[in-house]
């Protein structure tokens, strides 16, 4: 079969002059479009899984391990999801042509700061192939050309996934190059990522191996997702039970995510009252436990082990728990500056003044008091879908949603305004 | 005399400490601690030119070009000058705590997405020492610490001016370490531009060396102030009155500036009519010209060179245009996507159409129907001073003021919340 294979920088180009059209299409045109996608990700259903089914019985998916296949396998439920949350997209407010501000110059020109696409964002992902559709989705809907990178191992899944989305775009009058689909070699990454002037935001949907390369060589703005070191302190005059269910659920309730708790701070003053109802249901629940000294020593016979110095400082990702006792909210404070990634963090507690302090100091994305660490999270922000979960400072912090995939230009009318 | 050296990671730890403490400051005592520099500033104005005398005297001065010369030059206006931006700052309001959004999740936890100072922000400057001082003045209005690194010739200079700020912070209860300045030495950049987990941002003041040199190593986050390849536009529907004074002023007034236009696009339509007089008017105002085919056979005499492929991607900072004639609206906004870089581009259109098509097609922080692209400033918008003007499209574009200089974060308050 003659295909002409088109180089990154080709592909970009196309993208990118998309992206020109896609900027100033309609939100109708967009929202028809995500519907056709929906529509035709449950018309195409056996397809997908015919294309997901090669992928599978490829000779290379042979080394792949269990994890990673079952992030590469579709089923029936799987495809349904991914249209489900493309129509969840698709009912979400446009973001693009906001007024964000305006205002009359002290020259006369009129003013508006108006919200518009990105331009051109490259997903690089691994081997989930409903990231294609996810972040198409999310693109589109911000007016963004897309240029998804994913595994070559899921290579066959991502194709019947794009063409789907482009023949949607067709169907709609877009254009297809709204999104487009690289091979997954390896040599890709090093390409998109020095784009200069092409491609206007890099997004790596992957491990901390993805992330280090792209640190490497990126010359285009990158947003890394976070990794989240996240505490729990209980201070002095919490309500022990609201602490305890609070703790409790920030560790356990879905260990394996970026908001949830690593570490629980107990105030010294409670922590002989605090410390063993909890760690003994922190125990009961098969959290391994490891502890500072004091938190040792008040554990009333639950297993917690000597916490390393390395201890204070890890996203365990699973049912691990670091567990300390400070003697004062500032060292609280200090010790989340110290050891946190600037997540979310959270205090229980009955006072006001321990709470301002604490949200005041604490320098992270969310600070939360009375709550559970686990809120932080673009549905439950209340910004529907998101593409994943800032913690930069610059330009997106905390949950990364439609408005997030968008920056402003400044649009200025005169009638003949010189500078003198 | 013997001083103990800091490393670069001790000054930016410094840093650290004071800008936690510099970040919960009062609008109050951050305004009075800028009303003390701008006394001090004229109190000490002898010491201060005595600094830079001994600067000038250097041998090293020796090897300056004039223009540098002249930028490490201070006087008693140049102090003035100073003191009176300092002043101007200071009736900012305060960007630190205002409120962005606020609302009451689904969970019923309280939301406010509140305004924060970045954390410690590093400046990189070359020879102008006036630099030091309102650098230091945005950057303790936003409530950042700053980490200061000029040029090794302007060292006296810069710590004289250093010693103000610093004075200033202590007699109003601030720490010293909100401003911190270091040597000068040449390892100093790769060390600040690496600082992870110390630095939050760099901001580059110099040229495109030292902006290359930064690209080279830097893993913190740099705003790279803007090059301006910005165009003037002459629709076919245009007032040339007005289109003549709109490109005369946006070449002329300040060429050497970023917001000055360096291309003229006129509409083949008018182009006989329109281009004979402005093109005069240029010339005689010293402006070098070049141009296409079209635009030369139009110049009825004035000299106009050979416009090269490279003149179109040029930023002359100077008396020099390049002019060109286009077929249409539609090549104009092509030219200026293919050549311009982000900054400001103008049309000059009597048709809603036609500036509506432009505004919306043109990929820049700013787009001007009907003026001159000098109003890009933070002055001229509003801000107040400004620190730079930002191409990039994330986190800030167009002029970088207080506001540009924080973050946010995301305060919630529950009564608790746990998430099922």
């Amino acid at each position: 079969m003659a295909t002409t294979t088109r180089t990154v920088t080709q592909v970009c180009e196309s993208a990118q002059a998309a992206s020109r059209q896609l900027a100033r299409a309609s939100t109708e045109a967009k929202n028809a479009t995500l519907r056709r996608i929906a529509e035709l990700l449950r018309e195409r259903t056996d397809q997908v899984l015919a294309a997901n089914a090669a992928d599978l019985e490829d000779e290379r998916a042979a080394n792949l391990t269990n994890a990673l296949r079952d992030r590469l396998t579709l089923t029936p439920e799987r495809v349904e999801a991914m249209a489900a949350g493309v129509e969840e997209v698709m009912r979400l407010p446009d973001p693009v042509g906001e007024e964000i501000d305006s205002a009359t110059l002290r020259s006369g020109i009129e003013m508006r700061k108006v919200r518009v696409p990105l331009g051109v964002v490259a997903v690089i992902y691994e081997a989930r192939p409903n990231v294609t559709i996810d972040c198409a989705a999310l693109c589109l809907k911000s007016g963004n050309a897309i240029v998804l990178r994913g595994s070559s191992y899921a290579a066959n899944s991502n194709g019947a996934l794009a063409a789907v989305v482009r023949d949607a775009l067709a169907e709609n009058g877009l254009p297809a190059g709204c999104v487009e689909l690289l091979s997954g070699d390896r040599s890709e990454l090093t390409e998109l990522a020095t784009a200069e002037g092409l491609v206007d935001l890099v997004i790596p949907r992957g491990g901390e191996g993805l992330k280090a390369a792209l640190k490497e060589v990126a010359t285009v703005p990158v947003m890394y997702a976070a990794a989240g070191n996240c505490h729990v302190y209980v201070h002095a005059d919490a309500d022990l039970d609201m602490a305890r269910r609070i703790a409790f659920n920030a560790k356990v309730q879905r260990p394996g995510v970026c908001n949830a708790a690593e570490t629980l701070l107990v105030h010294a003053d409670v922590a002989d009252r605090f410390l063993p109802e909890i760690l003994r249901e922190l125990s009961d629940a098969s959290v391994e436990l490891v502890g500072d000294e004091r938190a040792r020593a008040a554990a009333d016979g639950v297993p917690v082990g000597e916490a390393s110095a390395e201890d204070w400082d890890k996203e365990y990702l699973d049912l691990h728990m670091a567990v300390g006792v400070v003697d004062s909210l500032q060292d609280a404070i200090d010790h989340i500056n110290r050891h946190g990634t600037g997540h979310s963090e959270a205090i229980v507690t009955s006072s006001e003044e321990a709470a301002r302090e604490f949200t005041e100091s604490i320098d992270a994305a969310c600070v939360y008091v009375n709550a559970s660490t686990r809120f932080t999270d673009g549905f439950e922000f209340g910004m529907g879908a998101e593409i994943g979960n800032s913690t930069q400072k610059l330009h997106a912090r905390g949950p990364i949603g439609l408005r997030e995939l968008t920056t402003f230009k400044y649009v200025l009318r005169g009638n003949g305004q010189i500078r003198e």
